[in-house]
């Protein structure tokens, strides 16, 4: 799912086997208390993904920020609510551990994402910021 | 620093002694490896601040990724490199690190800062999404 969109193709690699550094990547993910990765089931296949991360924060008066990575619905059955109940699971589960905030960021070009996440209450104040390290 | 500018005045509290919240949030950034919180002294006066994490990712390949937060320079000597230095030396570290790139928001309002970024070579390629849980 990652990879299936015009963003995604470009900078995934979906091949059997997968590249290693997806597996160092997940087991980092799991051993840490700070991160979830969560999937979206239907019939037993998985048709989302959301990565919930906890950030311990000087601002905010030491508040707890929630931030949300790679959310994303298999193409084949968006717009039947399941990225809905992923980020409804997610907000509650922040609240649940306290944060004060939840953030994210989303490519300009993915419309559709704004209008999405605009409907679940967020705003659109930041502006998100990238370097390419590579 | 923090709540020395008009967003951050609205959301932080600057009294002595500080809120307890800020010193359980220094403890749990302190004790992750993930999190480095520097600042920047000049004559053994902290005149500015900047919050490195390091986000274990499934995306990009499983890439690592670097993200700053609250960097803040003295209002007083803003303007003098202080901040870029700090910038510098995080991107330094994440690349050393082996991150694949480095990320962050900044308010829309703060025009100064999208300039500033900019020209350490950032891209205004996101938007940034916040939802209050409060």
């Amino acid at each position: 799912m990652l990879a299936d969109d015009e963003l995604g193709s470009r900078r995934e690699k979906y091949e059997e086997p997968l590249p290693e550094s997806y597996a160092v990547a997940f087991e980092q993910i799991n051993a840490d208390p700070n991160h979830q990765l969560v999937v979206a089931e239907t019939d037993g296949r998985v048709v989302g993904t959301l990565h919930l991360i906890f950030l311990p924060s000087i601002s905010y008066q030491g508040g707890l920020r929630a931030q949300v990575e790679s959310v994303r619905v298999d193409k084949g059955i968006r717009n039947l609510g399941i990225g809905s109940e992923m980020m409804r699971w997610a907000i509650e589960c922040a609240r649940e551990r306290g944060a004060q905030l939840m953030q994210l960021t989303t490519h300009r070009s993915r419309e559709d994402a704004h209008r999405f996440y605009e409907r679940l209450g967020f705003q659109k104040s930041h502006l998100g910021m990238k370097l390419s390290l590579k």
